[in-house]
């Protein structure tokens, strides 16, 4: 992250994302949880699927009456520890906010609580979900399909979406656990953001329609080829991908009612916006005592981290670890914000007819 | 599978399996539960778990009092979904089948059921307790963590093992999804048969203790260095599979009350024996009816099998379709043993005064 970054605060890019979301048309309580997933985001580093978003993508979207805003999101079929939930199409974060709460709350009776979610739209980084279990002392599990842009190992015709899945686990003193990935060898986003800057990308990125690897994405034509699953090809684990991508399209789509990624994305206007999602949680303490299982992490993390490591590698990372050192300076120093994310907003503002007070 | 193998019997097979399990102790519907998840392996074109380790593997350890031929594996602590489980130091296949068990059971009443499991041993191949779940129309989860043979991004030292996971899906006229993954880029499984062969290997699977890619497996000294873990390198998403792999560990031997393998293998006698496990079900009726559930795999699978191939590819590959049709040719027309095995089990029929009548 570059000096000429404006550093702002994270609770005023809150309150600013939850005003720019109530013109449009969002609920009030709705735009503050939708705002608090957005800024949680760029807290992280994860720009990708911060506020870089919130108008161009989101904001965008309501407008042109793609997300119902007061959606009756319902439980339609259940068991003691599991659900399923139609979405009603409302935004994503609320749905998905909504879904995981119901999940804890069938872990806290019962040890685990699974709901698989149909009818939904983009939801944000899987991350948040599954980090909402963190303070109920709970695994949590959390996952979505969306656009298909992954091709299948042999193919070169998208077949699923990067099926991202995140998994977050507490702690005791280390930081919490957290993965989030895209099952796809690079995640979306990360070719958003070589389209920008026009560097070329490693092969075994991205292939062309005839399987060939392209490295330079801004001649690549659109829906010509797609991501490669993680493991790349066949020699080094494609099938894995591929198969953890089903995986979560089964359980996110299959099992919500819904259909995998490559059948519910028919009519162009649905593309990108449709979504179903899975979500899940275990309660640590109904399989162990939770001081126990926190020690264990700690020292598991302890011992990870003090691997020898290969020249030029300062240590070993843990997943979720590094994030959490940003959040921590972000929080304390405020997020810096790329110059164009900050002249978005400010359009965003302009548009609303709210001020930018960042 | 060349000509010269000879095809033996299924059923015969593991009658004969059996009853050597039987002659080193193991009691009689044990050693039967035991033959028939090996053969099953065996059936499914799977050689690695199947009983090629029969003798070498399972019997041996018996003989050196490694594994406890009459455990009582008990439930340790529970919710109503959920159980952790002392495996007693027993066969692992037999603790796995009971906690497997367990799972299936909590899931019937409330829609999920997980059992973590430690102080248990190597129970052969992930997918057979996934596939358990199969004939209840449920969504079989499994898991295990064994040796560390698999290094960290940015280390060459093994820090956790090759932790494989199964997730087992019912379909109806199509064969189940079955996918059964290493979360490093290979099993050792694979290397085990290079050995033999001493075929060179493709780089992007092993690197020495320097960090330089192994090719050549007969020149690799033992302990030095490692598997990479499922996307290899780090632009290419070898934190997705180490972060798997931590998954695996987590919910196997943190929340079980172990901990990860790195610091449970650590004597020279548990070394390979040692393992803990992670058994999940979730139960479809308790989502949607099942009938639509597996009406929409059957059609998720053919839009996928009828996805465009590139040239020299026949048809796109579904994990689990492969091994089903196997499983179909060997079930009538009898397993094509490698001639190896077979000298192994003659070898092991006359260590243990039984009939070799295959």
């Amino acid at each position: 992250m570059s000096e000429e970054r404006p550093r702002v605060d994270a609770r005023k890019l809150t309150d600013f994302s939850a005003k720019a979301l109530e013109k449009v048309g969002v609920p009030k309580d709705d735009a503050m949880i939708t705002a608090k997933m957005l800024v949680a985001c760029d807290l992280r580093g994860v720009e990708s699927h911060g506020v870089v978003h919130l108008n161009s993508f989101y904001a965008r979207r309501i407008k042109r009456g793609l997300i119902k805003l007061t959606p009756k999101p319902k439980i339609v079929n259940q068991g003691i520890s599991v659900a399923t939930m139609d979405g009603d199409n409302g935004l994503g974060f609320i749905v998905g906010y909504y879904a995981m709460n119901e999940a804890i709350k069938r872990a806290e009776n019962t040890g685990a609580g699974f709901v698989a979610v149909r009818n939904s739209t983009h939801f944000g980084a899987a991350a948040y979900y599954a980090m909402m279990a963190l303070g109920h002392d709970m695994i949590g599990f959390s996952m979505t399909n969306n656009v298909p842009s992954v091709v299948a190992p042999g193919s070169s015709r998208p077949a699923l979406s990067t099926n991202p899945l995140a998994v977050a686990v507490p702690a005791g003193k280390k930081s919490p656990f957290v993965l989030d990935m895209a099952t796809s060898v690079v995640a979306g986003g990360k070719l958003e953001i070589v389209r920008r800057t026009g560097e070329p990308i490693p092969e075994g990125w991205l292939i062309d329609g005839e399987g060939k690897p392209v490295t330079d994405v801004t001649k690549r034509v659109r829906g010509d080829g797609g991501l490669l699953p993680l493991g790349g090809t066949p020699s080094h684990g494609a099938y894995k991908g591929f198969g953890l991508g089903l995986v979560v399209d089964i359980l996110s789509g299959i099992l919500s009612g819904s259909t995998i990624s490559t059948l519910a994305q028919t009519s162009p206007e649905v593309r990108g916006n449709y979504s179903d999602h899975f979500f899940g949680a275990l309660n640590i303490a109904s399989f162990l005592s939770v001081d126990k299982f926190k020690k264990s992490m700690d020292d598991a993390m302890d011992v990870l981290e003090a691997l020898p490591t290969l020249p030029g590698v300062n240590k070993v990372t843990i997943p979720g670890g590094y994030e959490d050192g940003i959040a921590k300076d972000c929080q304390a120093n405020g997020i810096p914000l790329d110059p164009k994310v900050v002249e978005d907003l400010k359009a965003l503002a302009e548009e609303s007819g709210i001020e930018y007070d960042l």
